[in-house]
């Protein structure tokens, strides 16, 4: 999908909202485990429930990788169901993949070839050519780890590398890059009052932002510094929505938590 | 496994060889492209021809990956062929992975506990409590990413973070974190003299080094810098080995080459 279509999107929908399918045995409904497959019976709820209020799905791999062929299975079947039914929906892989160029060719075949994800998460650490493989693919995005929401962040993020934090030198080195307008950053809402500070150096990029609802993030506070005039943000809740309830009425919960993150972008989107 | 235990077996094979297991579908013999599971078979063929050199084997995740659900197959009759069949060799997940607290919980899981490996390489780029949730699981190893053998390793990792080098700040900030004890490193081949600085932070800890062979780093350098005690060690060979044939006899001539490398190893031990 191209950062145009994403838009028209978010302008159709009134929502810039991003659903994390973040799926534990242990936190769905109970009832869900005598399915076949209570992972993708869990997803395909939860999306058939709130695919109008929520412009993207992002499945974290790492909830899969630990159910093993199972689990891989369902991300497949997750990500097809998306793609068939749901073609307009935004697709993110939360894989914080990276590694060096060859290697990084074959993770980005995985996510936008084989599975046919619109983006992945990619980590920094590594540089330009770590990164670099997965810009080269038309119409997908490579979303950076740039500021991320957990405590951590502080241990290398935010200090002081050669006169910028080391987050703010990911942001500019990562300018630089081969096709780098086909980059989105990771920021933390968490982090609110550095959105500003991103905005000056990335003021077209789209930013993937987690950290709002269970991790204590204000929506108000991102969209106050992160808008930019294509919208530019993309609001991530994962527990907050998919876990509103144990019960049977868990798909429909979720969407009355979607339908009030989407009610407060609506707002936020008709004020600017 | 233990360090303990990994280090009676180089002294007992008198070999710190790591072996790469990074299949390509397009290199490897084409005849086994007729095998129900072409990258088990080679991967398999390749064990059973070099498991009495190497003291180590580590699939790196992509390769598998970008084969779907046959390649996260592949990964784990593998994992389960060295486990069963070699029990004595220490295994490692060349993944790279990383995330908040919670999910790389889930990503330990699924490498330490559902696929049975010793060990994972980890990034460090989101901190302490991205890599404690590893450091938890008991005689099992998290090798953090330090300083990697490609060129984009100088896009951060070299720079200047408060009065060191990020990948020496990675390493001391490390060594304060919960279960210590546990952590490994990545020290490219390609950057030996590093080693020196980087033996003087991380005396007794195990360095996994790649890019010895086909990136261009030399063995002699990187012992010369990176021996200690307890060998300290382990030097990585992927393509070097496993694509010494494209022919039938591609197991004895990755056999060769290992055999090569543990001859040089054992001179090494023995001068040392």
């Amino acid at each position: 999908m191209t950062t145009e279509q994403l838009v028209e999107q978010i302008r159709k929908k009134k929502s810039f909202l991003c659903i994390g399918l973040d799926v534990d045995l242990d936190k769905i409904p109970p009832h869900l485990l005598q399915e076949e497959d209570p992972i993708f019976a869990f997803n395909k709820s939860i999306i058939d429930a709130t695919h109008e209020l929520a412009v993207a799905y992002k499945p974290n791999t790492a909830f899969y990788e630990a159910y093993g062929l199972k689990g891989w299975k369902a991300l497949e079947k997750t990500i097809s169901y998306l793609n068939e039914k749901h073609p307009e929906v935004y697709t993110i892989a939360d894989a914080k993949r990276g590694d060096i160029g060859n290697t990084s060719t074959m993770y980005a075949k995985a996510f936008f070839e084989d599975l046919g994800f619109d983006s992945v998460t990619v980590a920094p650490y590594m540089g330009k050519d770590s990164v670099e493989p997965f810009l080269n693919f038309k119409d997908k995005h490579t979303i950076l780890l740039a500021l991320t929401s957990n405590l951590g962040a502080y241990d290398f993020q935010t200090k002081d590398l050669e006169g910028k934090t080391l987050y703010t030198s990911v942001l500019e080195v990562s300018k630089t890059w081969v096709n780098a307008e086909n980059l989105m950053y990771v920021i933390g809402a968490t982090k609110a009052s550095y959105i500003g500070d991103v905005r000056a150096i990335v003021p077209n990029s789209f930013l993937l932002v987690p950290g709002v609802g269970a991790q204590g993030g204000s929506l108000t506070e991102v969209c106050k510094y992160g808008l930019n005039e294509q919208v530019g943000l993309l609001i991530n809740s994962s527990r907050g929505i998919i876990y509103a309830s144990k019960g049977t009425d868990f798909a429909e919960a979720a969407a009355n938590q979607a339908a009030s993150l989407q009610q407060q972008m609506e707002s936020i989107l008709n004020a600017g």
